[in-house]
């Protein structure tokens, strides 16, 4: 950070954490009767508590999506440049909300956290989550901050799919929803991804079947492999191409097969290790099942289209040019559903080189609509 | 295996095995006093010699392309439906030699041969081997069987660089070159997928440096994982949501991260395990550095055209508009060097649905371009 805070930052935040007592009923049958979810807010939530924005994380996020926690800190919140003063989310005008969803591990109740059944770590014990436990969580947290009803829920790629399902499972709680490089469920090469990704974790000696931290160990390589992986599939081929090339290490090639021969390998095993330290291979595998099982249109025969029609809220979809994860044609099924459901729909198709992670990259194009879009809800909503 | 040969098949084959005990220098600086290449031939060499045509095996392949070894056979050779009597390579009029190339797994010397040196396999003492390597070795099993020339050298992916390598290599020796699904170098993407998969294996602790054999044990885990990460790119996001899309495996979801629940799990599970009993992990090794390595215009400055302007051989070159680990756009860097070198190139574009995988799955329009190719130069070398 620099010795000064820049002028459209939030500036200094301190997470909070809120602790919930009524059992929450999950999807996969079982019930966690206590939980906290730890959260930050970034501007002011007005007298009618009619200006609050939600932001929904994906796979490795958090609640830190803006701000600095202190003024050691190198770098501010995963989201900083759509959030604050005069950003494409304008906390001059809105109230925004971000939390560590259900299972994560930066704070918030997941399987890092103590069992109260057996006084250990969850573990591998720590039950599937899914998205629509996620938007169930995150209901409770608006309860408690008195917020009947979000002006927006705002989510790039996983966070994205929660946008889509809060409008589904509180239809008269959203206003509106932006739904960012995202899709309405995985497709079976995503699907493959996350399971070449947990095979890497669960493979590892130090998992112990998800009971690491009772061994005091983590599955240290598992996990890298599964963030070099994932990270492969956030860029795009020709991001990688412009970035790295072919360009090697060292001057000539050494010829050892296991030695790091071009820049893109050390730069992948730098992200994998610099992950492994920060993240838990337990929520890791819960978030990409979450992932894996989300699927509204299922409840309805396949038929997104009747899936969203007690929808209320009204949407921006937005997609990349070079996103392959979620590629443009997953977000138009999306939008489609929504013209077919009758819904109020804008939607962009960004022509950006950075593959999936576009979402968190500023990009002229993308900004613009997307401010622009957050700034028609403020003035329709007469919050500014 | 039929109880019956099929009319167009090669019938039963059995593979021979050269010796060669001349020094082999390689391009990593290290030299094999004496090697083994295994290898089948199906048709028969004319007197003149100048019928012979060279297969050259991708990343996993080997010497076996068409016919079958017994009649408990399955299945026959991996490219036995483009291999045969009237078949895109017309064993009537051609003489088609395949071999295991160095360094590989199925009969010809590599990593688990015994090193002469210290009595012991070589294991990860194997040297790095390069396509030119490859190319080199190629040229003394064509000496030994009287070929100086080849009609056409053919091959698919990894197997395509090497017929263009061949054609650099030794520009006099090559007629024509097929070179299918493939690509003039790798992308950073490329790298790094293989890059994944080489950690997945040296990350196993069976995999003990590369000595695993000593050890008695093999790295299965890694192998089945660098394996099921490969199969995810030789196949299309469509053929894959085709073939399996969500469907689940059971009757409803389990909500167990590491249970199996899709389909598309359980098909690559399948294929990583039957992979790792029967492939040796340092060659997997060795065959995707040959794969990075692979760039023959960086010897002219990154000018493709200018490396391929000593060639003699005319091409066809033939894409597949789902493939994309190697996308038709890396088929048309190579056209157009080729054009831009004035070589003689035919090129195809193939609307295939199967991704990469496409050069081994029959498909009238690709048959029917592949065939037409090798009819002509048959009628334009006196063939038949």
């Amino acid at each position: 950070m620099t010795s000064s805070l820049p002028a459209d930052s939030v500036g200094m935040v301190t997470p909070q954490t809120a602790h919930f007592e009524t059992p929450l009923n999950l999807e996969c049958g079982r019930t966690l009767d206590r939980f906290e979810l730890v959260y930050e807010t970034y501007g002011e939530l007005d007298a009618s508590a009619s200006n609050a924005v939600l932001i929904c994380h994906a796979l490795s996020g958090d609640h830190h999506a803006a701000g600095y926690h202190s003024s050691a800190d190198r770098k501010p919140g995963w989201w900083d440049n759509c959030i604050g003063p005069g950003k494409c989310i304008d906390t001059t005008k809105f109230f925004v909300v971000c939390l560590n969803n259900l299972g994560g591990c930066a704070g918030s109740t997941g399987p890092t956290s103590l069992n109260p059944a057996t006084g250990k770590t969850y573990g591998a014990d720590f039950p599937a989550i899914t998205v629509a436990d996620w938007v169930a969580a995150q209901a409770r947290l608006a309860d408690k901050l008195g917020i009947d009803t979000w002006a927006a829920v705002v989510g790039g790629s996983l966070g994205g799919m929660q946008a889509l399902q809060w409008t589904i499972s509180f239809p008269t709680r959203v206003q509106y929803a932006v739904i960012i490089a995202s899709a309405p469920k995985l497709s079976a090469q995503n699907i493959a991804f996350n399971e070449v990704a947990r095979k890497a974790i669960s493979s590892d000696p130090d998992f112990h079947a998800g009971h690491y931290a009772e061994f005091d160990t983590i599955p240290r390589k598992g996990l890298m492999l599964a963030r070099m992986l994932g990270h492969i599939t956030y860029l795009s081929n020709a991001s990688l191409g412009s970035k790295f090339g072919r360009a090697l290490r060292s001057d000539e090639l050494k010829y050892v097969p296991l030695d790091i021969e071009f820049e893109i390998e050390s730069y992948l095993q730098y992200q994998g290790e610099r992950f492994a330290e920060n993240f838990d291979a337990n929520t890791y595998l819960l978030m990409t099942r979450a992932l894996d099982y989300f699927d509204p249109a299922q409840a309805c025969n396949d038929d997104l289209a009747a899936a969203l029609r007690p929808v209320e809220a009204k949407f921006l979809v937005v997609s990349f040019s070079t996103d392959w994860r979620f590629a443009p044609d997953r977000s138009e099924e999306l939008v489609k559903a929504l013209v077919d459901a009758r819904k109020a729909v804008s939607y962009a198709r960004i022509d950006a080189p950075h593959g999936h992670d576009a979402f968190l990259i500023p990009d002229e194009r993308y900004f613009d609509v997307f401010t622009g879009y957050m700034n028609r809800i403020a003035t329709q909503l007469g919050l500014s």
